[in-house]
């Protein structure tokens, strides 16, 4: 039927039948319930389950919220909570800076959405985003130690998502935006930026163009081609888009040309020190390609020119398939289920917590997207996400970009 | 000096000398400084450091948020984030009942504040309650299973607070306020309660009457007396206090007596069915009192009547000494200090969240305090906090309330 097959493992030998536990990657559901019917088929042979495996890990949720130390005796009890927690509470009182130490708050990151656009899927709604800002929580708290609490903001109003961020920002020491549609979120990253005294990073604009931009280094070193001198076009201007080359220009000094069919993309493009062009003419003229259009082969085999680089970065479904435009001539092509972002968040939020910054500069994003090249082994676009000598490297840049870029005070609570 | 010596351990042996670890509880700073210098004139004794456990307790905080189970193959990643997360969040979409049980929101309990009125300490402002907010946070998981998730609020102004909490209120299965100044706790519970469909607990009114309600039916026992038939005073009638008159109203049918200094306190109270009186005439008419003024010695011996119950609430200095109120005839005498909290709010809370309440009632309230009864040993007035018994006890007598009252339903989120 054309699906993957998997693991086979017994369940249970018996004297009438054995029972085998089969794993499938099926494309969609509808390919599902053909590889099931026709199964059913099969003489001799019984369904007994079908199980989703992908469901059953999400079952119960994936983060847990647990004491540090549990409470034994009343003694503890004393200690951690009354009378004994009013000395701690009037020592913070008197010198603000002991939150840091003393509390979460200095190890807490607030992963914010109001899921308006989950993944490629669009506006679920911040109830049915939770499982992604879920995996994104557990992913920061595994490969960077500080705490991730999602929480679901209710409101497509930029005003009121700004009013109520504020409201509740003492309990973290950075935020991290997710999954908002633009043209909103400007204008809410832009605002809360504005008044708040800690880091406030949207992953799919800022982690997006961290990682794409290291993916691109080591493509132009693969590819024996100079980045600070391409001729580099960017296709889709969205969030992710227009950072990426909002951070090549930052990284290169040059200008990026931009192609996208929403006017107010294009403008704003323009005024960030863009150049607006549209696909043929980048697919015509430009050395490097990214494109993040979410439109699935729009970029056809013919207008890939002999040697060009080509990041196709929309996902699960890339704008050219790989293989496709190695064949058309391309030098090297990736699509964006290698340049995760996984690689970016982590890293980049321990590293700014540390700092105590007050704000990102795009000097920050540029450390980071040196220190995953740097960890990126001589024959790879990217290093493995799942290294925790990555994630620290990117830390460690980034708390020294932050330093020297002076984006950095006492903590102000 | 007066200080009470806890355990000395011994840190090293050496030729010239030894270290011993010294726990010794101070009343406050000025006394501990006195020991310091008395101490330090002890000929042969070096004072090598000063230790404040209290304090090392709580360094570094004492919540920890982390992955129910780590990453440890690019094949979980792919299941527990991108591609894989997709379905789950489309199938969230399809049937929102599945965040239930396929996200943490269905565990996950907000505890909020802006730290107006932290403990006896007053407005510390929302950053210096969060060592109390990571203490209930830590308590509550230990002995209910539910996620809590301190969130500072940092306004004063209840409409403020009440917009951002509704804006965020989709992260959560149930809201517990804590140390919000009076009179500004009362509306915004009642604004949250009327705009949400998930439990709004307040501890310091419900928590704190639910287990005082407990004390006094096991003291009444212990004096022989018929609380449904007795005449009973409460004296300070602020959060607490109006709770406790409340919800004894509740339970025995009858009125209570109540006295406080504010006149917005007792017209609040004559409104909810109380009958306004004074502290002399309350002490000499009833046969209980509670007393719940913030004013350590308010009730003076020769107030007592022979043959009355006490609750002497305020913490950690009582209106009375329980031995002073026995000495001076009572029946029966207790303070703040065994009247605690943790009794109620995680079984509370837990009972609400498996009913999927929409509401709590006061029934539900009286059940757990029943449920505490039911755990008290013959000869005590409550039971131990610490044993996970009495927390279970608690979740399904409540479970079985809000069953009972009708205000559950299918989760609407």
């Amino acid at each position: 039927m054309g699906a993957d097959i998997g693991d086979i493992s017994t369940v249970s030998y018996g004297e009438l039948h054995n029972i085998r536990d089969i794993t499938i990657i099926a494309n969609d559901e509808d390919h599902l319930s053909a590889i099931v019917s026709a199964v059913r088929k099969v003489p001799n042979v019984e369904l007994e389950a079908i199980i989703d495996e992908v469901m059953e890990i999400h079952r119960g949720g994936k983060l847990k919220i647990e004491p540090k130390k549990p409470v034994e005796t009343i003694e503890d009890l004393r200690k951690i909570y009354t009378p004994g927690v009013a000395s701690v509470c009037r020592a913070i009182k008197e010198n603000i800076q002991l939150a840091q130490t003393h509390t979460t708050i200095g190890k807490t990151v607030g992963l914010i959405t109001n899921g308006s656009r989950v993944l490629g899927l669009g506006n679920l709604g911040p109830v049915a985003s939770m499982p992604v800002m879920e995996g994104k929580a557990a992913l920061c708290n595994q490969f960077s130690g500080l705490h991730m609490i999602p929480i679901l903001v209710d409101t497509l109003d930029p005003t009121l998502f700004v009013s109520s961020v504020l409201t509740i920002a003492k309990t973290f020491s950075a935020i991290q935006l997710e999954d908002i549609q633009t043209p909103s979120c400007y204008a809410i990253e832009e605002e809360l930026d504005k008044k708040l005294k800690i880091p406030v990073f949207h992953d799919d604009q800022h982690g997006t163009a961290t990682v794409a931009l290291a993916a691109l280094i080591n493509a132009s070193r693969m590819a024996k081609l100079d980045l600070k001198k391409a001729i580099i076009g960017q296709v889709g201007l969205g969030a992710a888009g227009s950072a990426i080359a909002r951070l090549i220009m930052k990284y290169t000094g040059g200008k990026v040309l931009g192609a996208d069919l929403n006017e107010e993309a294009t403008k704003r493009f323009k005024k960030l020190g863009g150049e607006v062009s549209d696909l043929k003419t980048i697919m015509k003229e430009c050395q490097v390609v990214i494109a993040t259009t979410g439109l699935p082969g729009v970029i056809k085999s013919e207008f890939v020119q002999k040697g060009q680089i080509i990041l196709a970065l929309s996902n699960p479904f890339p704008e050219i398939r790989s293989d496709d435009a190695l064949k058309a001539g391309a030098a090297f092509a990736t699509d964006g289920s290698r340049v995760n972002n996984l690689l970016g968040f982590p890293g980049i939020l321990k590293g700014s917590v540390e700092a105590k910054a007050t704000h990102f500069v795009p000097e920050m994003f540029v450390a980071a997207a040196e220190a995953i090249v740097a960890q990126t082994p001589v024959d790879e676009v990217i290093p493995d996400p799942l290294n925790p000598q990555v994630h620290l490297a990117v830390a460690r840049s980034v708390t020294k970009a932050a330093i020297h870029a002076r984006v950095t005070q006492d903590f102000e609570i």
